[in-house]
């Protein structure tokens, strides 16, 4: 027997033992002289070299067996590069924001309320009585559970004035959580490389949407007070932008509010320039000395996309939001929430619309009101003691953020690691802005665990400016 | 005082009427005397302007208020088609398999099991657990929970012959359902404008995803034994793609299963050409005769991006989903599908979890794959009775869906539209075709309510077909 028909053995055995479970046992070497019409020694010689190859073990006397111990070997899959190509626009790395962290660190980097501020009580018997409905094991429409779009809509139309013509249940599009409301509004409303306005600082999570979706962005300033109305004027101008994204109630990070009179003239440079407002009501829940309108409640002529969100208030496990939109971009944006996810879980919408219509939600809420001042509060007096050099522009009304500036000088980064190090951690403001940063901020938040020690963790960050 | 005291009173209340609630009582006269340095007769001048401009409404004796009643008037929203433009790639509309459906028709259409075939009292009870959990009121990591990441990576890694390195639980990515998934693989892995193979027919919902994701799609010729292996040689060759999905096992809609033989070429060619597949492995709980084993169980070089659904078996309401993928395209996708969803609802996944891992799962899913074989058996035997013009090209060996060939002279939409007005509910089978269908095709879905009534929809559908 020649050599070749060793081969033609190896090479069938090696085909069988790729599919093989590992442990499997070989057929016998008569089996194998049948099948192959080959001599035993061909077949022994032909196992030897399965066996040097590291494939199968000999056990004498009771047979051959596919090898059990797995192969251990470096990984390369570096074809994947030219396979994949360069990404044609660079998503930018997860904020600060969502990092998780350990028990026995001062958190203030955070952008989720501690569980102490969600209702719990709530969302725990929600989850139970949906347990037992319908919703647990059937698929509910498209857009959005009825109930639940009829009571966005209500909510909304509820805060609009007369002559404001309130929005349908059916204007309404449920997304699961306002991340990929923005990824779809985005797409739908502004589309790949088209210019998009945004306020600078703006959310984080705005922006890595945008990225995502490829939409070019285009940095309007902003501040404690809002953007400035003429600066957008001219940024409309400049780019032909058809959409401006914004946080009109609590800005996330600088707090802001629009005054009136600021809403009535960014509404109205936005409908001259044939544009949208993209409004992200991210802080609906979290007012402190004021109630949010939003300025959607002072549109009906469709130029208002306003997305509003309850996983915050709610709970991170109830990924529910919603954008109310009309005409054309209603349908744009519900294609694209269809194309990306289908339809949302009814359960955790049957959940959602349970909290937020049990008379307790109104309690808690008011109580989270209370629980938010007290802990801005605290938060503000420790950084006047400790961080003298900190500057709190205005205090926010409302949200879960201070948006603090220090020295120009401030070496931002070595404060991070330095506070780090001191179990304290903070999110540098450079994330929140889409270009450069205009100078060294920090973004506070004061809805995480443990409040008790906000002072602890303000003489750390007074400590480690102080030591550059 | 003369007419512009007038005009101002009514442009200071319009600004305060914008904003206050129906019903709300404007100010006295006395009230506005004082605030505008007007006499009570300007006063009264513009209140009867406001009342005829409609805004407010006057009960003599009582006051001015803002009136209740909302303004009805037609929508005019064609201002935002300028500013939407032209959809970069038209999103095709949302199959007839997604219709929802009154109880008293016969649904052949849909794609979802009924609720008969759902493991209902193991969800109801994983989520009543998990209600009381941790998981109803945290944030689980961008990734996934890292029990389920493992869970999913153990269930490949053990199909997986000696000699092939199983996955990692980092190398799983938990994404919020199917649909999901395919964006993300679609967008990460191919991209904007670059072409993708899939083949023809295929799952429409991956023609969505496609077409939503912007990425061109490249038919190749599959039917009851798969793709074509020489005709995506020839693809890959001419178009240069650098990626290929597929369902190798219980294809929807053909219910094709790669032979292994098949298998072995596609993932062959696939490497030649440095390229991904995208296995989408939708019917892994659905095996009837055949227990279906992953293409990706043979590699370990990075070539397949494996999906791997659990809404389908488990429930509608627990949208969860893995991608396993090793090296930068695991790492381009996790980025996407941050930036998309942010993270996965932690209840969803420990339900999901909880209701794979218990004993009665096992059960639940032997149970299934009976009531599939009787359900499917049942379909088959009610066509060959009832429409014997119809050609079943192979019988599935899983899956949920019965794909047919009706004559080339079929009026395939007067056949639907028959059928539903007689209360039978099929699917055309252009939605499953990228291109062009290439025959008079039905999708006849075996798992949906009542399959008692199986023999009546097929006598229907004989009926309409025998009036052609």
């Amino acid at each position: 027997m020649n050599n070749d028909s060793s081969s033609r053995i190896v090479a069938g055995l090696s085909e069988w033992i790729a599919t093989a479970a590992p442990g499997a046992k070989l057929p016998s070497t008569r089996t194998l002289v049948a099948r192959y019409g080959a001599s035993p020694v061909t077949v022994q010689k032909a196992l030897r070299t399965l066996v040097a190859q590291g494939s199968v073990e000999s056990r004498p006397g009771v047979g051959t067996f596919v090898r059990a111990v797995r192969v251990a070997r470096p990984n390369d899959y570096g074809w994947q590069t030219a396979a994949l190509g360069t990404p044609p626009h660079r998503i930018p790395q997860l904020s600060t924001a969502l990092r998780t962290f350990p028990n026995d660190v001062i958190a203030l980097h955070s952008g989720y309320p501690d569980r102490d501020l969600l209702p719990e009580r709530l969302v725990r018997a929600a989850f139970t009585r949906a347990a037992r409905g319908d919703a647990a094991v059937s698929r509910p429409p498209s857009a959005g559970l009825p109930e639940l779009q009829a009571w966005f809509a209500t909510e909304l139309g509820s805060a609009m004035p007369v002559g404001v013509a309130p929005p349908a249940p059916s204007d309404v599009v449920v997304v699961p959580g306002s991340q990929s409301g923005l990824n779809s509004a985005f797409r739908a409303v502004v589309g790949e490389g088209r210019p998009l306005l945004v306020e600078s600082p703006t959310y984080w999570g705005a922006i890595l949407a945008a990225a995502s979706a490829g939409v070019r962005v285009v940095p309007v300033p902003s501040g404690a007070d809002g953007p400035d109305p003429d600066e957008l004027a001219r940024a409309f101008e400049q780019t032909g932008a058809r959409a401006f994204y914004a946080q009109p109630n609590f800005a996330n990070p600088t707090g802001a509010r629009w005054a009136p009179d600021l809403a009535a003239r960014v509404l109205d440079t936005v409908s001259r320039h044939g544009a949208f407002l993209i409004e992200d009501d991210w802080a609906h829940d979290f007012g402190i000395a004021a109630d949010p309108v939003p300025i959607a409640a002072r549109d009906d002529s469709g130029h208002i996309i306003y997305l509003r969100s309850l996983t915050k208030s709610v709970s991170p496990a109830v990924r529910i939001a919603a954008i109310v939109a009309r005409g054309p971009a209603r349908e744009r944006i519900l294609a694209d929430a269809q194309a990306e996810s289908m339809y949302v879980s009814g359960m955790l919408q049957a959940v959602a619309l349970d909290v937020v219509t049990q008379p307790a939600w109104r309690t808690h809420l008011r109580n989270l009101r209370q629980q938010l001042a007290a802990r801005r509060d605290l938060l503000v007096d420790a950084l006047r003691e400790h961080v003298p050099a900190a500057r709190l522009e205005a205090l926010p009304q409302g949200g879960l953020n201070l948006w603090v500036r220090l020295p120009d000088a401030t070496d931002l980064p070595r404060l991070v690691r330095d506070c780090e190090s001191a179990g304290v951690l903070i999110a540098p403001g450079g994330e929140w802005f889409p270009a450069e940063p205009t100078g060294a901020y920090l973004r506070l938040n004061y809805s995480g665990p443990n409040p008790g020690a906000f002072p602890d963790g303000a003489r750390v960050i007074g400590q480690a400016l102080a030591a550059q």
